[in-house]
């Protein structure tokens, strides 16, 4: 079998499937949402409310995350981390918003714990003193997606799976008896799949040195505007991420100011950090923002349009496709993805 | 005769003093404030309100630019622009501030003609709509830094002055009769004169293909901030600048906020434009804020520590400095400047 597209999704589909004894070939052009992604484990955010079925997909795969970062972890590094998250309001306005996502959080079993301002500075004194209140999401873990997608590969490669670099722009030129398309926002040019790119643009930071920073994943909202902060081990910490219906790739003054407006409300202190760079990617969105996953046409299978959720549905996803691959018959987690949902007439 | 120092300043000493028929060696490491200047040939600013020597001196230099530029244009561009800048004010706090500047400008005979709000935006579209005021400053030009010292290499070659590439770290070991130093912030360790680094943070943007941007060089009050903005020919917009006692050369995510707060609370359309660089600069600075000229000790002459304003003050000094070296007598306007002021009992 071959996949096209070697991120997080058809890496960790390729290495399910060479577990499996399958011969698999990953074609892939080095490139990527995975670069630019902050790699969040979060199964449940505002756009889901009430869509049940990929809450439960998003859920499941969330819990999946554990073992199989723990089974990668003999492969390399992935950064995964499972100290929660806070979760922060601002404004009361904010905090309006933000206790709909807890009570929601909390219907479907999901640990949140609530901490008024005074206690969520004694856990992080770089918290901004007027913040109105927040929760702890325990299960809201992270990994680092670069060092992510280079041990899924060492991962894939240990189980016999062959790496070709290079972009494929048709499906029949690739020679296998199954194809899977985990490409991305390519998925649509070689598949027809409603996949349209949604740019994101992130700040990269970094702590001046001797300052130990702060520590939480933190997310945020700061007078109507989202925000996630990341701190990574060395230092550098991921401010993101716009959500803008374009297809360039142009860093502008705009989105830089409204990251760093929400990022220095929440943790002043970052106002001192170093800006390193600013990141654009494309997330793979769809028409209803849930995945595409499942048998499209003949030989070909389409393993994307995971929109903010790559990194996080990777487990759920490599399984699935795999099990589709080898009985035939998708999952009962993924039926409600079926890419046929769009086919003409379909 | 040696000049350390290859900016904007000590180019122009050497281009004069060549054309006066010296034998003159720069040396030069490459670096200076230059790097990262904006260009504008602002005589007046709020930092100088009733420093009449430094006035003085500022508006003379503001006089010889035109000639200054006409000169150099036979050796290369520039990007030398006359039109005059627009200042403007956001709040009415703003404009208060504002207006002391402009009432100081008409003291001194430099032409300001208030503008009302609508009469701005319809000389440039692209300003807020909700600006208080503002003022066309006819006599606030501009040059482009780096295509300045490329073309003051070229001229001073011509006149006949060689170049070293060296970092020169201690005077003994340059020859020559007499050495100007105009190695601005480097100047302090080389000669014992006070000169400290004010670190400055700069923007450059730049504008949408095909979006014709604005045309004016702006000066703003936003909500207290101060601001600049300079449009290149080439849809480079420079926005600048803090102002930091720090030595560092690190582009921090505060300033950028700032600068990206103000610029876009002027003119809203820069949140479209790409962010192409955080640039980080050091302005000499004195402990007056004015800068050192004349002689130091025996055959050590200083031409340094101008602060915000080296590009401004290169043909006054270069003038005076060349004056000094033939006559072996400071001239008048630059007398008040004599390093001598910051000479152990002196």
């Amino acid at each position: 079998m071959a996949v096209v597209g070697g991120g997080v999704v058809g890496l960790s589909v390729a290495w399910r499937c060479a577990q499996r004894g399958m011969s698999v070939t990953v074609y892939d052009n080095g490139r990527g949402a995975w670069q630019v992604a902050a790699g969040m484990l979060a199964p449940v955010s505002e756009a889901y409310f009430g869509e049940a079925e990929l809450t439960a997909l998003l859920v499941a795969s969330a819990g999946q995350w554990p073992a199989f970062a723990q089974e990668l972890a003999a492969h390399g590094p992935t950064g995964y981390r499972s100290e929660g998250t806070l979760q922060v309001a601002l404004t009361q306005d904010d905090l309006a918003e933000a206790q709909r996502l807890w009570e929601y959080q909390q219907t479907l079993g999901l640990p949140v714990t609530r901490l008024p301002a005074a206690e969520l500075r004694e856990r992080e004194p770089s918290l901004h003193p007027r913040l109105r209140a927040g929760a702890l999401a325990e299960g809201d873990h992270q990994v680092d997606p670069r060092r992510l997608v280079t041990t899924l590969r060492t991962a894939a490669g240990a189980a016999g799976a062959s790496f070709v670099a290079r972009r494929i722009t048709d499906l029949p030129s690739v020679e296998a008896r199954a194809v899977v398309v985990a490409a991305g926002c390519g998925s649509a040019e070689l598949t027809g799949v409603p996949v349209r790119p949604v740019k994101g643009q992130l700040l990269r930071l970094r702590a001046p040195a001797h300052q130990p920073g702060f520590q939480h994943v933190i997310r945020g909202y700061a007078d109507g505007r989202k925000v996630y902060l990341v701190p990574r081990a060395d230092g550098e910490v991921v401010v993101g991420a716009s959500e803008e219906e374009r297809t360039d790739s142009v860093p502008t003054a705009g989105a830089a100011l409204q990251l760093l407006r929400a990022a220095t409300d929440l943790v002043p202190e970052l106002s001192e950090y170093e800006l390193v760079e600013v990141g654009v990617g494309h997330r793979p969105g769809t028409p209803d923002n849930a995945p595409l996953l499942g048998r499209w046409r003949d030989r070909v299978v389409v393993a994307s349009g995971h929109y903010r959720h790559g990194v996080l549905l990777a487990p759920a996803t490599a399984d699935a496709i795999c099990e589709l691959l080898v009985t035939g018959e998708a999952p009962e987690l993924i039926r409600p993805f079926s890419p046929q949902r769009f086919a003409e007439g379909g």
